[in-house]
């Protein structure tokens, strides 16, 4: 609690500074109200009151001026983006809540220069304070959670660490994760009001576009940390796990709707003299974007059981995302770039103390909750920021981690309970887990899949005769964990951490800024 | 699982249905697509176009279509407000995702008829929808405690039920408001598809000042549940669950902001003379706003402890607010009694089978959850719904309870961990519970307290001499339910339950509606 109070004071006082230092830095002649654009609006008023057949507009929805104001925002927001000088000085009265510094610079460049930078000193200092709390953030959680840790296991929230010598020994508490979620949902509240709060005074118009995309953001993050913790207290059965985060994520495809609804896609170069330039998926785009959300909320979930692991990977992600946010805030997407922004940099501040504890040997896990949780805020981020095909090649060790599970998951190889690797306590090195069949069961497709993965080395299977004199099957299972282990031998769990670790920041991060931002120009215009 | 798909799979056929039929019924001629009023769009639009400058809107936010159907959002809106013909019958292609019947209707009345019904066919049919999954919820529900129960107890989530004589033998489930609060969420993720699947082809504007309302809404109420459920499993400290509503009722304040911004109250009749007509309260109505999301959220779980207490007071509150909305559904604010009912429906369909459950002798307890997801429900509904003081009527035994509670919470007068009735395990009734303690421990305001309660009948105490010849005083604890134990003699658990239920009906539906309906006369006019 005192943690909270901290950040909200903080949150409170950063706020009034910032603001009175705004209002003597910017806020000059208040008395010329840009009056020339309020004319224009008025006259844009009048016609419309012409138009509705001189209706006396009494129980409309907002206030005239709000309308007033309305129009004057969008002329705002087109002008920041095409870089036309924005002087808009009235309106900032104290009246309503505390004023903000706003937009209130002037930038004067050539109308023809679209890659302006689009981000101002109000975005910076959001920025700024979004670091500043995220810190703030971190902080607490690296207190939350040895606090918190006994808690936790009084309330059976423990599990034993499978992969040590002592395993059955010690219990280490489980679903710490809720502890990152709760403290990353505080702070993106706060967030919110500071985002927002250049548009609280009265005559301002409120950015309702922009702040649904907050709100559905941190509905369906909230929705499946929900569920992660009820899933970490009341195992749940898995199906309703694989759709819930699709109904959590109407709200998001509805805002997807309502900003932009464009479902077209550009093909690659190469494919156009075929399919044409672009596609209207329509429909289909919208169950696209549904699939992601399942994916990414799962993903996650399904490359884990090594200490750091699933925490680990979060982080690389989440840092590979924000440095592609910064790049690209430069570009034309900036408010997009500058929305996902906001979230990672809490997502990794709070993550990191997790990581620390949850490293080998781990000192708490981080249960369903952080998995859930750290998912659903990417494929958030990558539907509502428009990155939705680079987020899923930051994903590409997931991907392939699925696509190796999918003979398992799919029962078309028999699939145990645990998928773990085998700790061997002589050596206190682990080896890959195996399962064991009859081969007169495995059915052509699995026998197919099974001679893929081992041919691509991504298995290894040896068959033998048992004492009925039947041939069996042995594999190891189909997990990149596995495979890993397959390749560089029996490796200690610390080990197995940095190379899946690597692997993540190779295939998940390199490649795919390679991908991005040189592969790219082969298949689009530039 | 099954019941998921259930509801998904009526919801969409019924969405199919609905929209064939509408399309068969309302959608004629698509020709005439209402040329006159494109065109004053048209006009308007030109003019803007002349305002800016020449500056070719090309990055502006919304493409230029939208943006015409927003202005002729806004006049459809008014018109519909003023009873005016709407005839908008274009834009109706099934291009984007599937068509709605939407709002083609023809309402020709009196431009003066200011009370005309707004509420049209399309919000009855989302009215009857709403009924229907609700309904098929509340099945779920009544399905999934049985199935679940086990699974708590298992968890750990179980309590003893204190008031029995065979209290230690049988473990009681805990916390089974969170199924009920996860149905609550997905059905309402279903609603606000529904509510808005109107506006989902491409022309149409998407009215994002409504959406945030939802989304404000079920955010609050989402986190809520998780809080609620955190304290289940591992006791939050109190002080964090005060202040945390406050936090999740942010994004609710700056709704409330965005679309109404007003914060002025018009005061009663009798002290205008001395305060004026109206006050604007500014940055203090969201302080009051805050307070109402922090008393509603915590009301239920400070008036409970016997067996049904919590729930049946829920759907009490919730099944007035749903006849007020009902009621008030004709006058001018049809549209926020509109969005009230989409929650009321659920929340009661989802409860009862928990009430049933929980009724005395409980077979099943609700848990922290359901107390803050019932309790910010409402908080939600009172403020975005614009009657949050009609709401606190609906809360005044909660809000007595509280007062009386008030000496106890504040320590003026000391407090037991639990303030239960006492089983009498001969009659198997229950008795007021006490507290014991030194008279000259007591403060001078305690002792006020203690005497004005007393006075007032709510609490019955009694001074006597201790070995040592200190004098003590024993007084019965204050809640409401000792106060009905004082005044009813000793009670069987369940006519307790029913006593506090009429109470609940009584001073808060009948009163309510007496005061919000006829006594309101005499403070405002009509």
């Amino acid at each position: 609690m005192r943690y909270l109070q901290q950040i909200v004071i903080v949150a409170v006082l950063m706020q009034l500074l910032v603001s009175t230092w705004a209002r003597t830095r910017f806020v000059r002649e208040p008395s010329l109200v840009a009056s020339s654009l309020w004319n224009e609006i008025e006259e844009i008023d009048n016609n419309e009151s012409g138009s509705d057949h001189g209706v006396v507009d009494r129980s409309t929805f907002w206030p005239s001026k709000a309308k007033k104001a309305y129009h004057y925002g969008m002329e705002e927001r087109r002008k920041k983006y095409l870089g036309e000088p924005v002087n808009f000085q009235g309106g900032h009265s104290l009246q309503g809540l505390w004023a903000m510094p706003g937009r209130h610079k002037t930038i004067s460049m050539k109308r023809t220069t679209m890659s302006s930078p689009v981000i101002d000193r109000f975005d910076l200092f959001t920025i700024v304070f979004n670091i500043i709390i995220s810190i703030i953030g971190g902080i607490v959680v690296n207190r939350l959670i040895p606090m918190l840790k006994e808690k936790f296991i009084k309330a059976q929230l423990w599990g034993y660490d499978l992969n040590k010598r002592n395993s059955k020994e010690i219990k280490v508490a489980e679903s710490q994760g809720v502890i990152v979620a709760g403290i990353f949902l505080v702070l993106m509240f706060i967030m919110i009001a500071i985002v927002f709060s250049e548009h609280l005074h009265p005559e301002s118009d409120f950015p309702n576009h922009k702040f649904v995309e907050y709100l559905a953001a941190l509905l369906s993050i909230c929705c499946m940390v929900l569920l992660g913790f009820a899933d970490d207290v009341i195992d749940i059965r898995w199906n309703v796990k694989l759709w819930l985060p699709m109904i959590a994520s109407l709200p998001l495809l509805l805002v997807y709707f309502a900003n932009y609804h464009s479902t077209t896609i550009i093909l690659p170069k190469p494919v156009r003299p075929y399919f044409g330039q672009q596609w209207n998926l329509g429909i289909l785009y919208y169950v696209y974007m549904s699939m992601v959300a399942i994916f990414c909320t799962h993903a996650i979930n399904i490359l884990a059981g090594v200490n750091g692991l699933e925490v680990g990977q979060s982080v690389i992600i989440a840092g590979s995302v924000l440095i592609f946010n910064l790049i690209e805030l430069q570009g034309i997407c900036a408010e997009e770039h500058l929305f996902s922004l906001y979230f990672m940099i809490p997502l990794i501040a709070c993550s990191i103390p997790l990581l620390i504890r949850n490293w080998c040997p781990a000192e708490v896990f981080v249960g369903d909750t952080y998995c859930y949780f750290a998912g659903m805020t990417f494929a958030v981020i990558g539907i509502l920021g428009h990155f939705s095909k680079t987020m899923l090649l930051f994903f590409i060790p997931q991907i392939i981690n699925f696509l190796l599970s999918v003979p398992q998951l799919f029962k078309f190889i028999p699939c145990p309970r645990h998928r773990l690797p085998k700790l061997d306590p002589a050596l206190n090195k682990l080896n890959p887990s195996d399962v064991e069949f009859k081969k007169k069961d495995l059915k052509p497709l699995g026998w197919l899949m099974l001679r893929f993965f081992s041919l691509t080395k991504f298995i290894r299977y040896r068959e033998y005769q048992n004492n009925d004199n039947e041939t069996m099957i042995n594999t190891t299972n189909f997990t990149i964990i596995n495979s890993v282990l397959c390749w560089f031998g029996p490796l200690h769990e610390e080990k197995l951490s940095r190379i899946l670790m690597l692997i993540q920041l190779v295939f998940g991060s390199l490649l795919t800024f390679f991908v991005r931002y040189y592969l790219v120009r082969f298949f689009y215009d530039s």
